[in-house]
């Protein structure tokens, strides 16, 4: 797949992490871009958070580049602000071009002050290293915990030409997004005005990173920034934008899909599709709800077709429905008919269930069109592990 | 400690549950009994759920029984309602009281078939073996997951004598109350109206089942009922009644604690004291997303002082707050104060954490007089392990 034009990326070890793996990334447009982004609703927020928020304002949605760290959220941090605001100043200085347009991210341990030294250091490095061909390692450095790196690209054929979306994630624990979650750049080569921009990143968001978690925590770290810097010389006009758009939110699919693969311990992904709520909102809550519940993440783990779990954990979440008249369905086996246990073998579907990827289907009968389709991952015994281990 | 007067107790094994282990608990008042009780609010409430609030309405807050079974929780079952109201009746008859005096419960997993006739069977042995100091079998025949029997007692001293309480309950999984949660049963032989009792229980409740999460997810199935059988003769005045409603909290908050330190899977019993909120019910919701956030239970499972997972899961809750006027404390070594990170010796707390009982402590400077107590555990492997082979 083609990579939007206009771009380069580069990535470096700073020694930011303990461990020796690239954990400083640039992402650059060669001209000013315009910027959109979302950050998380956590009431703690890390000061590259509040930062590349007032960048964006001072900015008026204009981006140059966005400097990321790995290993150190820089967050509840003494002189976060401070740091974040040298790396960024560092940055603009090798650009030549003013602070506003330097937006800084960064994901790791909470509570560890962050040395910009290490990050002014390395980026002379950085710099030589950029390139069009960088992004895989740049998404490389910025994962933490992560087994894979998540990529994903798209392309939109227009009257004029063609232009293309690329799209890079870091997963993997404390991801619930309310807003947006963990780090997410995306890049486009198309021309787009950042008031235009930002709409669309909100609506492809509501259909991707909106509808995945991984453990009901929501980091304090989020940002989603989406990029078009203009290089491809078209600009799409407003039906055009439409069909932009559906692509964009078919890269942060898959990007969403592939943070929820990579879930902390998870062996499997896990989509949830709703049907028949009052609205998608409503279909919405019941899957998150389903996706939530550890007593459903792990029986998926065991290959368990527990659906009563399924069921009880939609009752939780506040929506109103009839139990009564509730199908769900497993690896398409109807488990549950009118909310009482279906007739299937219970052998043949656990043995279905040990697959990589798990569906569960939950339809309301009725006249609701409301509809949605998450993703979330099972709950092993390695997410414990991780996680109790995770800073030793 | 004395057993409150007028009360027998009794459990045998009537074939629900596939290990041979009592499974089916009667609780007879001798004389009709007052009667108050908080269930579910899951959507999804199971038949035992919906009959014993239709007796409760019918009988006017009077109660003779408590029907209990464990290993089926007679939820979206096509028979559930016809299961629950014949072993009610056949008690009923046995007792020759009104159906509506018998009030039923259910435990165990969803979605299978109660076979009535086995309770049904059961009932004349049961009968036979009704005694006053049947009550710790009847706490162990109640139970699904748990290690040991939960049980708690208190005394009341007033004016003309002493009443006692005692209560039971079951954990230990799928629990996080909103509204009641697992099955509990609370006798006293004071001497209550009904119109009186039912604000008891729900003031006790809040202090201690609504201060309790294991993992998060509410049971079809909550239940807890408070009995008050009279049997002492003694009847509390208006001033009096605000002792018994502190001895009954304690009782309570004693069952809660218990349930917390048996969790599914749990090795540490988390007791999370959150103070300098806006109100108390700030000060629980903060307490609430702390003891539900997986990376903050798993961080103490590994012994690791990862307050940074505690100041962001509070600022997921949705109660604001400067994070910057925070101090949180574990096991009494200030972690974090104002935001940052202290001054402590990670080694040496470390060595603290192993410990059977973990202490978290989230204070929020300023003016806010809210607090709570609140009781969780920490999620180790053994949860899931647990929960990912539970029907099999």
């Amino acid at each position: 797949m083609k990579l939007p034009v206009g771009y380069r990326y580069a990535s470096t070890y700073a020694g930011i992490r303990r461990e020796k793996k690239d954990d400083l990334a640039l992402i650059l447009s060669e001209t000013p871009a315009s910027a959109a982004a979302m950050f998380t609703r956590n009431r703690v927020q890390a000061a590259p958070v509040l930062l590349a928020r007032e960048h964006l304002r001072a900015s008026r949605g204009v981006a140059r580049a966005i400097l990321v760290n790995a290993g150190n959220a820089n967050c509840a941090t003494r002189s976060g602000g401070r740091a974040a605001l040298a790396s960024c100043r560092a940055v603009a200085r090798l650009l030549k071009t003013p602070v506003a347009e330097v937006l800084p991210a960064s994901t790791g341990v909470i509570g560890v002050e962050l040395d910009s030294k290490l990050i002014v250091d390395a980026l002379p490095r950085l710099f030589d290293r950029l390139s069009e061909s960088g992004f895989a390692d740049a998404a490389r450095a910025i994962l933490t915990t992560d087994q894979v790196p998540k990529m994903a690209f798209g392309e939109v054929p227009l009257r004029t030409g063609v232009v293309h979306i690329a799209g890079m994630s870091k997963g993997s624990g404390m991801i619930h997004p309310r807003m947006a979650t963990t780090l997410a750049f995306v890049m486009t080569d198309a021309a787009i005005a950042p008031r235009l921009l930002r709409p669309m990143l909100a609506a492809a968001c509501e259909r991707s990173y909106h509808r995945l978690s991984i453990d009901g925590d929501t980091s304090t770290n989020d940002t989603l920034i989406l990029l078009a810097n203009g290089a491809s010389g078209i600009q799409p006009n407003a039906k055009e934008r439409l069909v932009f758009q559906e692509v964009l939110s078919w890269v942060m699919e898959d990007l969403a899909e592939k943070i929820a693969r990579d879930g902390e311990g998870a062996r499997k992904l896990v989509t949830i599709h709703v049907l028949g709520a009052r609205d998608d909102g409503a279909a919405t809550e019941i899957a998150r709800a389903i996706a939530n519940s550890p007593l459903v993440k792990t029986a998926i783990a065991g290959s368990d077709p527990n659906w009563g779990r399924i069921l009880s954990a939609a009752g939780n979440c506040g929506v109103e429905f009839d139990p009564g008249a509730v199908d769900i369905f497993m690896q398409h086996v109807r488990v549950c008919h009118r909310g009482v246990a279906d007739g299937f073998s219970e052998r043949e579907l656990k043995q279905k269930l040990d697959a990589r990827e798990c569906l569960i289907r939950f339809v309301i009968l009725g006249d609701g069109k409301g509809e949605t389709r998450f993703w979330s991952c099972d709950l092993t015994e390695n997410y414990v592990h991780i996680n109790a281990s995770y800073r030793t």
